[in-house]
Order: structure tokens, then C-alpha cells, then sequence
């Protein structure tokens, strides 16, 4: 054999499981994505084709469903962590899990108590990562869309014989956020209310975004990580990947027309290509643990 | 000659045109997917490559950008009135010109009054046809997702060899809202409040979609096109296409778990294939004008 | 009652079938998806939720599954009309329907005869219309992308104010071809060769795309469809939507460096906006059937 | 300061550059795809919005063009490695540059030489990476979709409470390969034919796709990993993402009709959930460097 085995794991992926609560009239919506990922002692079914150890994803779909009833989805890194311990737990080949979810919300509509419009473009993701070293937790979200129409500029960089970029006083700066924040480990008891930092952390990247005058989307980036971390003692590290969705000021002069920004501009809202600006931050002393690219 | 040209239209498609307004530290975003499509006398660019008469769609590309400074955006529909009148009017090859436009929406955000979030998810829609035969306006919206997670029935339906489908009393009824309504020709002054009846025609399928106890989404759908013609005098016609996005309670009896709707059930969100439900509804005595497919 | 039903149609759309057929070892594969929409007498469910003469949507997604192994899919397009016929035929109140199947492509791979890559990119359309007033085939294609590199100008259009483009005497020529074209009526015996058809259209279309010295992409539009009319006795009509995918000469004189389209030179491919041409050709003296927008 | 930066990248994401080449008549394009990623001394940007280390990303994005004229694109991975160099070599602040590039395939459709077609769905990958360690090359493909229609069977897994899927002796396994295979590190001399063994790699992944009668995808995956390392010395290790695209077998029961797979069954194509099977294989002895999610 020239040839051996590496990493590798498998599971069920993007099994769509939607939870109804009723509490009376009221009801409660939990809309989840769920994507199971196992690893362990698996050579023998990539070696050989033998299927003796592998849980099928076939019930790994199951199961998401069965403890989606039995027992509720409290919240998605709930779930999460209760799937993991429970593969690892129930099957002596599986010595580590990886579920990935994400949640899709949806707001009441109306007066009936059951009636919901869902949020459109963000998303909430979680992920639990349960081994023998212990359970990692990442949460976070993508698919929220900001932009500052002025408070930032861009100047005093790098020229070089390819640079043509203008210098710019007052430009739009807009991005996608696509944030993942890690806690710090939790092997047991005393686990963090993950709705509300969910929240807190939000709000954080959305306060600092709109409160830090910027001079690039490095500076902005590193501010809104630092508020999240700041925000309280749970989250030791954060990863912001921040596509520069660029506004390009329109140049009307060929047809005679100003096009001020100090008054109110027109901007062509390109696609591609992006500067696409990627950062970790940590809090002082916690380890890096968050995949870089 | 065997062959002869029949219908064509050109034009510039997809301008991403976001127009800023400044009113002090306040700022305004319009946010616009701008496509023009003209007709005309076009006959000799198409059999013998002459382009004499052809307007160049950068051109209208162009156009899209020095009008959005040059008059502002006021409302999409306005917007595509002053391009539709600009195209047909200025250029005599030019006799007719559909103007379709997407508007994203955005929220404010923080203290600053130039800080936005993006709105997901749902667009607002606008279409302006302009020819020898007048004006007529279509606005609308899509991506609006909506959930009753109760209150809606499904029974009594043909029973033929090839149906499997169980009888509901009680099932999720949830849908992905297209629209599109029809003004009444407005070939002069007078023109409607754009906006307000746009406010007013979604709150209108919101309030109809909660409100409605549904026997069958065609039920629910005729509610909704009613409610936003009767609420004012402006709609004459609404097309809706609703895909039926299926909740299907998911079969536990297999692992011993109840999954009873009645105190709050899992489901399972499936992609395709989906039913879809397509309908008009006219003021009574309007015309038929919208496409069919 | 203020408002009355105008055209409504329903039915399960995207439905994903796949057909295996084994001729020995040699195994053959259909690979569709197919969307029905049913018309007929429906008031009664839209006004009262009265579902007495509704065809489950679930129902006429079991249909197409059984008759896709109960006589199997000889082609989209006959394998369409026969489940028209079926609808139309079997359920008194639908008196018309529309199914609409896009077909996926997979090559051979390999020497074992069960092996396949799926063509990627390009799919192929079939849609049968069939009514008290016949049987309407229209059949097509989309997602066939091309490119001239040279053998493309374009000059001599209309100059306004606002007209910037330069005149060009060399330029990229690229499009996504979307081509649906109409057979003349078929009421009963003598079908057309249905994959013949659609194998001479495409190639056609491709042949006609290189051969043509390009002074617009309208010109090319037209010799595009006429090749198809002209190709054989079978198609009356044809429309082409196709958008200019504009590759950009790149300005590197601010580098030092020329981009000589003569000897060969460098381009951006842009996304958004893009020129959109669409047209219909007819066969002289045929009716123009086929939807404009 | 309690917070610190950690890992961190930036630069103009997918640059989209076009190629032409005249040999005569006989034309060639390149078509990419670039994406920039650049790292080194970058704190001053983060913490205090100082651009004065900065490579703007339209720079980068500039330079993509000028050197795609400027000694042109003899492969996707000659090209990475000639920017990569270019960026540490030129700005003493970057330190490690990481270069990703997709290619679509055009292949040439009638007799001009200059026009071409282009080939859908699969996508060729390359990627550099190079910083004080040296250089590591990453080549690859992604969107090809492969079925066989017998040769697969699944039996003998693990039955737990939450299993119920039956075990097969005869089904269809098709799946949707993404392969990434590291290059043995190149410092110098002597570098690969890199389009030689992107088209030797791309067979060895369909042979053995065909060739391997499967008892699990698992099996099948490690199968096309060792035969793309066995296929010669290039490459050193391959990570192998296969989604599990189900075809399930329809059951036709309820209609009187049989589905037999020994002679030709129908399958209803899934979208979600899907396996997901994911694995390294390494040459024997070598490192493992890719990353495992």
C-alpha cells in the first residue's frame, strides 16, 4: 500500500427541521439547518468497504428529528451540544462530533398568535466540536449587510507602479459580516445564556460599525471584534471575514452633472471584483483556535 | 426571405444605482436594480446589422445614473416614469419602453444618522410600460416568506388512482409571496402616492394571510389579491404566485415519540418538488392585462 | 363582491425524476424535472375553499412518477403530452395544462456502461400547452454559453448626451443563449423527431453564432433564429433572449503595458449590468404565439 | 487594551481576467477567476487605521491584469505563483500571500478558430501559498457530478434505536466530487507540468469513480484518493469532499405499478439532507497539510 488514510468524517448535512412550540395560543418557531459531521475509528469502511462501525446518516437524520421533539430545541448550541454528546456517547467507533447549524428567524405577524413573517438574508450559526480534548463552541452569524453613507475615508496608502486608486475624504463604506466568535470551553455545568450573548454580540458589531469613524476596513473590522469580546466574559476569540462591497462614485461630468457627495451622491454598487478584509480578534492570553482561512 | 423579425426589445440590464440623500447629519438611501428594455423601428439592426437607430445600452446606462442625481428617486415608479418618458421621447426610433426596477431595502442603525442595515430577503418591485397605447404601471414584491403554524385545513380534495395524500385538520401553512398589482392607467396628473400604496399593499396580504382560516392555499390567495384591491381605489389587478414551501411532519413513531400538532410538532422543511399556486384577482369590471406565465 | 378570480393555474412543480433504463449491461439515464399547471373549473376553491374538484398537487406529483416507469420518457416533450393528455383527460373540471421539464444532461464515462458525468451548464426545456384550442410544444434550451474573440464590431450608432461608449472595430463577443422555439400545432398523429429536433436546433444555433460576422449582437440574434427556422420544416417561431456578457478591454497604459487586441490581449468579464437583446424570428406568414417578457 | 489582533489577510477577491491569445487564426483564452489574500506587518491598520503598510486591494487587482498581458497565463498555478512572488517580494510589509484562482473551460465549437463554448459546471481550482516556510501548491476541481447506476450496494451498518433505513444490494451512487490535491513542495527548479496532471488527476478520479464496485461511499472516496496519488509522484496528499446526491428508489406500490431496479427504476433526485463524505488520502510517509473543514 502506497497510500494511507487521513483525516476524515461524514454525516448528515442540512437536515431542515422546523420545532412549533404552543404555549396556548401563542406559538414559538425554531428553524434550523442542522449539518452532523462524525469522526473516529472509520478505516475500515474506507479501506475496505466494511460498514460494520458507521451509524448511517440515514439515523444521524433521525435522531435530529426524534431530539428535536424530545426534549426541544432551547436554543441552537443547546441542540448542538446534546447531539454531539449523544453520538459520541451511544457509539464506541465515534470519538468525535462536529454539528453545525444554522438558524433562520422569523418575526410575529398579525394578531393570532401563530402567524410569523421570516427575517430575510442573515443567518445565526452554531457550532459544537466534542472530542476527547473536550467541546468547543462557535457561534455567530453572516448575511448581515451595513453601510456608513459617510464617516470614513481612505488615504496615506502604499503607492506602487500598479496603484491608481484615488485617495478618498468621504466614501461609502459598506460590508456583508460574516462573524464566528468562540467561547471559552465548557465541559459541564454553568453554561452561558447563548440567545442572549447571541444577541449581545450583535448588537456589538452593529454599535461599533455605525460609532468607529473609520480610515480603512481593517481599523472598522478590528473595532467591531473588539467590542464583541469586551462585551462580556464569554466569547475569547472572534473572526470577521468583511467583503468591501464597493459604491463607486458615479463620474457624471460627461453629461454636465455634479455629482457631490457633500450633498448627496449616486454610486454604482459593484459586484465584483471585492477587497475581501479577514481578522481574528483574541482576548489578551486566550489561545487562537479559529481556522484562518 | 423565409423567416421575418417578430417582437424585440433591448436595453441595458441590471444598473445597480444607489442614490444617497443628505438632509443635514440625516442621511436617505433608494437602493435600485435598474433594466431597460426599448422597442421600435429596429428592423435594420436586426436584418443587416445597421445602428443607425440603436440607442447603445450603455447609453441607457448612462441615462440610469445622470437621472438618478439629476432629479433624484423618489419613489422606483416615479423614477421609471421620467426614464420611460426620457426614452421615448428623445428618441424617435424609440416607440415604447418597459422600465423594471428592484428596490432593497435598509433600515437605520445606531446614533448617526448615515449608519444602515440592509433588509433581507424581501425586494420591492416596480414596472413601467410606456407605448402608443399609454402607460401602465405594475409594482409589487417578492421574497416575502410567511408561516401560520396553525389554522389552516386541507380535506375533501379528488380522490384519484394515483392520490396517496392523508386528509389535515390541521397543518403548516406556509408560503413565498410574489405580487404584483396593476394601477390604473395614469396618463397625466394625479399620479398615486407610491409608496403609501405599497405600505399599504403589503400590510394588506400580511393581514389577510394571518387572518384567513385557510381550507387551501387557493383560498388563502384569493384572500390576500382581494384584500389589497379593496383597500383602496388605485389597484385594479394583482397576480399572486405562491409556492407551497411544505412542512411535513415528520413520521416518530418509529423511536417511540409522539409528534402531536395539537401541544406543538417537528417538521420537516422540504426544498422540491413544491405546489404552486398562481391566480389573479381584478376589481370587478377591470381588464385583464397581466401575463399569465 | 368587489373583486372577482381572473387566470389561476396549479400544480407540483420541480419534481425530480430520474429514469434508469438497462438494455443489458448498457444502462441509459433521463434526468428530468418537471412542473405541472392545471386550469379548469376552480371557483369554487378559491371563493369557498371548496377542494371537491382539486387534483391534489401531491397527486400529480405521483403521476409523473408512475408514468414515468409505465411507459417510460421517450423524450421531455413526449413524455409531457402524454401526462397533458392524462390531466385534461381523466378529471373533468381541467380543461387545460401546462407541463414544463427541464432535462440534465449526463455523458458516458468509463467502459462499464452504468458510469456518467453530468454535462454541466446548459439545459434543455420542453414545455407542452394543451387546451380546448389544441396542443401547443415549445421547446428550447438555456445556459449554452459562447464567445467570438474576434470577428466583432460595433459602430455607428446613435450618439446623445448621453452617449460615452467609444466606437469599436474588434471587440469579445459573449452571450448565455436562451432559445425556446414553437413547433407548429400537432393535434394528433405524425410527431416530430423530438431529440432530432432539438440536436439540429442547437447546432444551428452554434453554427450560426460562428459564422456570422458580428456588426451588433441584435444581427447575430436574428441569423441565430433564423438558422433554426430555416434548419428543417418543424419550428414556426423562436425567441432568444440573450445577454451581452461584456469582456472590457483593460486599460494598462497607466502600467506601461499595451493590450493589443490584434496579437492577443486581456479583458474584464463583468457581471451586472449587461446589455439584454431579445427577439422573436418567425417563419413568414406563421402566427407569434410565444410570450414576450 | 484587552483585546489583540491575531491572524489576519486581505486583497481583491475574484478578479475576473479573460485572456485572449492569437496563434493566427487559431485562438486561445484563459478565463480566471483571482482572488489575492496578503499577510505580513499589518498592526498599525487594525489599531489605529494607519494605511501606510497598505497595498491597496485595487492595486492587487491592477497588477492581476498587468501581468496576465505582461508574460500572460501559461497556467493557473503559474500564474498564483508568479503574483505571489511579485506581492512578498515587492512590499517589504508582506510577508505571506496566498493566491486562489478558479477556471472555466472553453472548448471550440465550429471552424473560425476564435469561437468557443463554454464548458458548464465543473470548475478547475489552483492555489498558492507562499511565505517564509515556502511555497505549497493546492490544485483541484469542484461541481463534478458523477452517477453510477448499479455497482453500489449499502449493508451490514450499525442499527440503533433511531435506524431505520433498509439495507440495498442495488442502488444508484452519484455524487458531486470536490477534490484538492497538494503539490510536494517546489522551491525552485523543475516545477510540474501543472495542466498535464490536472487532466491526469481529473481521469484517475473518473476511473476509479467507475471502475470500483462500492460498498460505501466511504470505500469509493479512498479509492479515488489512492489513484490520483498512485497516478504518479506529483501529488503528495487529496482531500475528497462527495456529497451524497440520493437518488431513492420511488415506491409505486400504491398504484399498482412495480419498480423493479434489475431492469430499469425510477428515482426521485433529492436536494436535502445529503451525506456528506469527507477524507484525506496521503502518500505514505507525507505530511498531512490541508485543512479538515
Amino acid at each position: 500500500m502506497t497510500t494511507v488514510l487521513g483525516h476524515n468524517q461524514y454525516g448528515k448535512a442540512e437536515t431542515r427541521v422546523v420545532r412549533i412550540t404552543r404555549d396556548g395560543d401563542t406559538h414559538h418557531v425554531r428553524d434550523l439547518n442542522v449539518s452532523v459531521a462524525l469522526s473516529g475509528d472509520l478505516d475500515d469502511v474506507h479501506y475496505h468497504g466494511d460498514n460494520t462501525k458507521v451509524l448511517t446518516t440515514d439515523t444521524t437524520k433521525n435522531t435530529v428529528y426524534a431530539f428535536a421533539q424530545d426534549g426541544g430545541i432551547a436554543s441552537p448550541e443547546e441542540f448542538a451540544l446534546r447531539l454531539a454528546r449523544h453520538f459520541t456517547g451511544s457509539q464506541p467507533a465515534i470519538t468525535s462530533a462536529r454539528i453545525r447549524i444554522e438558524e433562520y428567524g422569523w418575526s410575529r405577524t398579525g394578531e393570532t398568535g401563530h402567524s410569523f413573517v421570516r427575517d430575510g438574508g442573515e443567518i445565526r450559526t452554531a457550532q459544537i466540536r466534542l472530542d476527547g480534548a473536550g467541546c468547543e463552541v462557535v457561534a455567530g452569524l453572516r448575511g448581515l449587510v451595513v453601510l456608513n453613507s459617510t464617516g470614513s475615508e481612505f488615504r496615506g496608502f502604499v503607492k506602487d507602479p500598479w496603484t491608481t486608486l484615488p485617495e478618498s475624504r468621504d466614501r461609502v463604506l459598506a460590508t456583508e459580516v460574516e462573524a464566528r466568535w468562540r467561547y471559552g470551553r465548557h465541559d459541564g455545568d454553568g453554561e452561558p445564556d447563548w440567545d442572549a450573548v447571541h444577541r449581545r454580540s450583535r448588537a456589538a458589531l452593529l454599535d461599533a460599525f455605525a460609532d468607529t469613524y473609520s480610515y480603512s476596513l481593517q481599523q472598522t473590522l478590528y473595532a467591531m471584534g473588539s467590542r464583541v469580546v469586551d462585551a462580556g466574559p464569554e466569547v475569547d476569540e472572534i473572526r470577521l471575514s468583511m467583503p468591501n462591497k464597493h459604491h463607486f462614485l458615479v463620474d457624471l461630468a460627461p453629461f454636465g452633472v455634479a455629482n457631490p457627495t457633500d450633498t448627496g451622491a449616486v454610486y454604482f454598487a459593484a459586484d465584483r471584483p471585492y477587497g475581501l478584509i479577514e481578522g481574528t480578534v483574541l482576548r489578551d492570553g486566550a489561545p487562537a483556535r479559529l481556522p484562518t482561512d
